[in-house]
């Protein structure tokens, strides 16, 4: 399950504001269309959007293919500017278009940087496939037999190139015949869980079971958890994860039902140029999120609201960490990790 | 704002199903309509299920106002069991239909018996308001000046007969200049938090602010939840409080942080019988509520989904009960308490 590809000239997506109940695919052509599909959260999910920007690269590149180099470069920074605006928080988006322009710096003529820069955009969605295989095969090690795993918000193949990372991981422990059921927080406000990860385990098979997120403590103090996995969207050199709003609370009933608290992510989402979480900025969103729903109002009109996207789980609360390279436990120093 | 009201005849109640975008009274004339309305949570709250309760008794007897004082009697236990069994966890609905019980079972003539329930169910009504009034006074005493108050699901105005508990804190705190905000979790899946305690505070003019129920420990993180009060379905005789689905993981968090978290409830919601709260039974609601909203599906068909109504806060994450006899401390043994 893809839920970005691309197509010789164009990128293809799925719809993620429409799923379930309609399974609808949108073309961009332009990084301006790129970036309102990310803004929009058409496509959401840190490495998926790290990927579209790298299109929404690839798509600037085209556009200006008949430039010369340095026209073409100019507009390529323009673009670039206007995706990195789309979402503050996810740092594989800004990776993503750092590791574009270091393809467009290094080469000077016109004819050159457009097949290359499609051509690695081509090559960071294999690579997050990858990434999200071997993720899920180091986090599989970490599943008892049996277990019964709880996840927040969407960090599957929908959140990825393919596979996913948090569901990277359970698809692999399913693989192995590990995973007894998977608890769905639903995830408001944008329901991302009930939505996206409900639909994701459906279609796979996996034993699924949807609850609200205020459920989950529950369902804990009831001894029905064993483990939580989640992704993130951004982890400092220390440990501290930004992810979906909510996942602090999750890690906070684990750590009081000592119940492991894993995160599972793509190294690059390491950002070791961050200490701890308070240098995080996290993006508001708008109220409407909240307090209508498919176009009917949930809340009455005039209520003040706060909906921040994310919060700062610290690093005292993550049993592990898991990527690519491998599973890290605390305390956490990336910057000590060699090849960092 | 009284949800429900007595009519002569009849009972109407606000149709709290339909708030806050529709403000519709329902006219209950029999014990099977009000029992629907209780079970369809037209009417909801511990107290103001009570109050539904004893006016669904009221109505009984009316309708059996003709016949001879022995099948009126029959008539009026048969009523009792179809309202016993519109919802099983608030222990206020068997409280209020023991009271009226009692009223019945004294008395030989149902030309005495048929007004001695009319004149106990509006004594009930009263009783309770005044009782808000009381819990209001006494849990304002906790509420230092300038306090950013968290509340779950609602136990207002709308949860009794009148000025709510939880909120009855809340009212008597800001009339002493004391709230500085309140933060009204949405308390999914039925919403009353949005629909119902934003409805109820922007009508008084109460400072308010929503958010998810997955939101409010990343406020805590930041420093910005003072205290959080409740309102409480079943409280047993060592303090465990049974309330809405989410309550559990709010007390989990105010411990984390080391916020009071206080809980307001009637005498009655005290169930001296039960000594933990393993014994409370725990209301499991349809799938619908989660996956459907206002018509439109939310999670994918097919998918599995738990529904528990209600969750149990053990006595050691709570810091005090607010009772309209006054401030309880633990270790809780209500057994002990004079009068009980």
């Amino acid at each position: 399950m893809r839920p970005v590809v691309w197509a010789q000239d164009r990128a293809r997506l799925i719809d993620q504001t429409l799923l379930p109940t309609r399974e609808v695919w949108v073309e961009c052509t332009t990084p301006q269309e790129m970036a309102r599909a990310i803004k929009s959260m058409q496509v959401r999910g840190a490495p998926a959007i790290g990927i579209s920007a790298a299109y929404g690269m690839a798509l600037a590149a085209l556009q200006g293919a008949q430039l010369p180099a340095d026209e073409l470069k100019a507009s390529l920074e323009e673009a670039r500017q206007i995706l990195a605006a789309s979402r503050p928080t996810a740092v594989n988006l800004f990776w993503a278009l750092e590791e574009m322009a270091k393809v467009w710096q290094r080469l000077d003529e016109s004819a050159e940087i457009v097949p290359a820069l499609v051509e690695r955009a081509l090559e960071i969605a294999r690579e997050d496939e990858e990434m999200c295989r071997q993720i899920g095969a180091h986090g599989a090690q970490l599943v008892p037999a049996g277990s019964r795993i709880l996840t927040h918000c969407n960090a599957g193949a929908l959140a990825t190139g393919d596979y996913g990372t948090a569901l990277g991981v359970v698809r692999a422990a399913h693989a192995q015949g590990k995973v007894s059921l998977v608890w769905v927080d639903e995830t408001r406000p944008f329901l991302q869980g009930a939505r996206l990860t409900a639909w994701e385990l459906l279609q796979e098979g996996i034993p699924a079971r949807l609850i609200c997120d205020n459920m989950a403590g529950h369902f804990m103090q009831r001894g029905q958890i064993d483990l939580a996995v989640v992704g993130a969207d951004r982890i400092t050199n220390k440990g501290d994860v930004a992810n979906k709003i909510g996942t602090y609370t999750v890690a906070t009933l684990c750590k009081a039902h000592q119940i492991p608290f894993y995160v599972a992510a793509p190294y690059s989402t390491i950002d070791t140029s961050l200490q701890d979480g308070s240098q995080i900025p996290i993006e508001e969103r708008a109220a409407q999120e909240l307090t209508v729903l498919n176009g009917q109002r949930l809340a009455p009109e005039g209520i003040e609201v706060a909906n921040p996207a994310f919060d700062v789980t610290p690093s005292n609360l993550v049993t592990a960490i898991i990527t690519e390279r491998g599973v890290f436990y605390p305390p956490f120093d990336f910057s000590k990790v060699l090849g960092s």
